[in-house]
């Protein structure tokens, strides 16, 4: 199977912390990204947490998109919680705009809304869950998703601007869909090179039951996800952003 | 003293639920007011009840304002908190932005911001963190305060309109301050009408320790703040709206 | 079919409020029921209303039990939330531990526990989840079911004893089990003497799609629910109280 | 000044955590240590972070006393927040409660209790409040406190055992109270030596501005505590656990 076809950026999850308690290594991360998702106060991240990696990004020039989460801080929107389409609809309208307020404040855009989580999980798995979620996102805002699903699908329906992910530090399901665990799982650098260079190169990935998986990523344009709370996330994302920064040099992405 | 010199306007603390709970009759409360005060999600409020309030606003024409409070549901924002400024500035963006979210998907612009109760009380009582939540207000929003307090001085200080404030059921210190309890008690319609009177026609209210307390509203715009919780709230908005369109009328005031 | 067969109690859920917020008007009731399960702090209940509730029935030496739920006051522990069977142990046992707290200051016993809501319908669909949830329970403490489910089944596994409820003011479904809304809708009077004299009389209810369907009581002590939350709340307990006194009184049940 | 004159035990706070995020190395700590002050889900922890952190000290036969704290996550109980003593002594007892479930299910007693963080300092301060978080310790089991402050004082009021602590990771006033900082800094093993060694050895401390202040620790029994959430905890409680050892080895304490 082909390559990737246009220019790929890596997106990672930022803000994640609450409290005094941080998710992820975010300070080594920023340099070595091209979108932030940042958390909304929903399954991680509080308003001064957001306040600061909103201002953190901005110095690196770090484009930001927002990430809401199911509202469950303790399970770190990693667990089904059963939400009516309204109440999705708002609770997702909310994260984003306090994020927005926050853009706002340093005179930047919002990039892109993606999903965290089983919120994520449930939007490819619903069709309903995904209307109710995408209707929050402003118009002509892209949403990041998993191609040839209903994420897909359902922002064609609301002609919301599209991105297709690719996974650097998650499996895939013979179907195309994600591995959700509550907790990240730490990733050897082989394992890391192999599952980002198969769907780079070949638009095809090795499910966990065996099976070779196409991505049909088609004109979309893709970025790579990688997590900041996965046990060796500077690993992974030095050696995504260094796998990256090869292939679109290789094909001539600029 | 001399009455009130521009037309007086009634604002009302609404959407102060949180999931099942209700903690004012707003359905009734609404096509009596002028000015709604929407919770925000810190002391009360979730995106739902947001969503639904602003819609219930929207079917009245009720002008639109953010109530940020204290991130304390349980204690219903009336009770201190100590924040850093720079934290108390992140969490009143936050709610700001979070309802911002629900007037743009209706089309419709946030009028004022009203901090809520402890939070109100921490602004007029020190400058520093008056200036730390007005920080968090919008350019060119005006900010609901006590005239002649520090709320005054800091809208000032960041050349923020204000709209000075008059209270129709919550009791005055001599010097001006408010009597916050965390549970509002009932009030006599004969309070109520003597207690709102005083404010509008004499600028001057009888402090809870029977000193004569003047207003001091200057040119600055009134308005009449009455509580969705208070135990008779329906009785109480009645007779000021009444009292208030009689003011009103009576001077000519359109 | 038969009566039931020995003396009826009723119980009610109490303190389900949370902060300044109320669910029922839990002064009225206590003086009219049996039993009450009290909130724990999950799905609803804070400290300062267990203290107060625990005291209340005390005065009232109304006998007391845990009513653990989700953790979840903003969906009041009416929506579905994944837990792992570990977790949900941990959940339960953590909220039964802190009301036997106020239990003890008291010198009270807990008489039996009772999960809340979606969990109490959780427990009679998935025999794991009900073994998770009763395996919180002391040890010899009954806990409060629904006669020919999960919950029967699993209360004999773990030797803990058991008592049937008869739902006041819940309808059932066709099988036996309830249909549960999130918010309560109101009942009138003709209603709920119908449907709790079915229940006591022939052990037998009409299902919301209208099936006769029995009520397979057993020899268990059998309790009548009824909530607090339900919108005429007063009216239907001491509907209820005059219909179980004489049942009781009928019978010769002392 | 004389040593302390009887045996000195390590106290650290375990189980500071919450959902995903964890606070400290609680795994490498527990077996340097002598009791462990388990959170409570009040500043920190929650049901299934309490339950496995009580079978981890059973595991090691370390003792077990309860932690409790402001109710306050985000701000992991370390800012002030006003609370009425009724509500006070509620939010103790739940915590005490919900921790006692966990200790009971896995047949052990609770050794102590000691408030963290600014509930401990609001002990120090404030009689009423120390009375009112102190009512809710079940009789006869230790608290944990600053000697030759009100801590001490309100322990001999209410007949509760007293156990006196010095610090190996705070800093001190000169007024003999502690400089609590919401996030714990770095110390070196040098700073922490004569830190702990002055306390033991000379019952006698540098305060932060410089002055030598004793310890009035009289026949209490002391004990040490050092914090899992500073940035080189292990390293900390490992330099303690030699100093201590070496201590109570050479004064013959056994």
């Amino acid at each position: 199977m082909a390559p990737i076809s246009s220019k790929v950026k890596i997106n990672v999850d930022l803000g994640e912390g609450y409290g005094n308690f941080r998710a992820g290594p975010d300070d080594e991360l920023i340099p070595l990204i091209d979108y932030a998702n940042v958390a909304c106060g929903g399954h991680a991240g509080d308003p001064m947490i957001m306040q600061q990696t909103v201002k953190a990004c901005k110095a690196h020039n770090i484009t930001i998109g927002a990430h809401p989460g199911l509202p469950d801080v303790q399970g770190f929107g990693r667990r089904y919680i059963r939400y009516d389409p309204e109440e999705l609809t708002a609770i997702v309208r909310y994260q984003i705009g306090a994020l927005k307020a926050f853009l706002d404040a340093e005179g930047l855009e919002m990039h892109h809304v993606k999903p965290h989580g089983t919120l994520y999980g449930m939007c490819y798995q619903d069709a309903e869950v995904c209307r109710a979620v995408y209707s929050a996102v402003p118009k002509g805002t892209p949403v990041f998703g998993l191609a040839g699903t209903i994420h897909e699908q359902v922002a064609a329906e609301l002609a919301l601007p599209f991105f297709a992910e690719a996974y650097g530090d998650v499996k895939y399901n013979k179907d195309g869909t994600l591995v959700i665990d509550r907790k990240k799982k730490p990733w050897t650098s082989d394992e890391t090179k192999k599952h980002i260079t198969s769907q780079l190169e070949y638009t095809s990935v090795t499910a966990v039951t065996g099976e070779e998986v196409e991505m049909p990523f088609k004109s979309h344009p893709v970025t790579l996800c990688c997590h900041s709370d996965s046990p060796n996330a500077v690993q992974i994302v030095t050696a995504a952003r260094q796998i990256v920064d090869d292939f679109n040099k290789k094909h001539g992405y600029n």
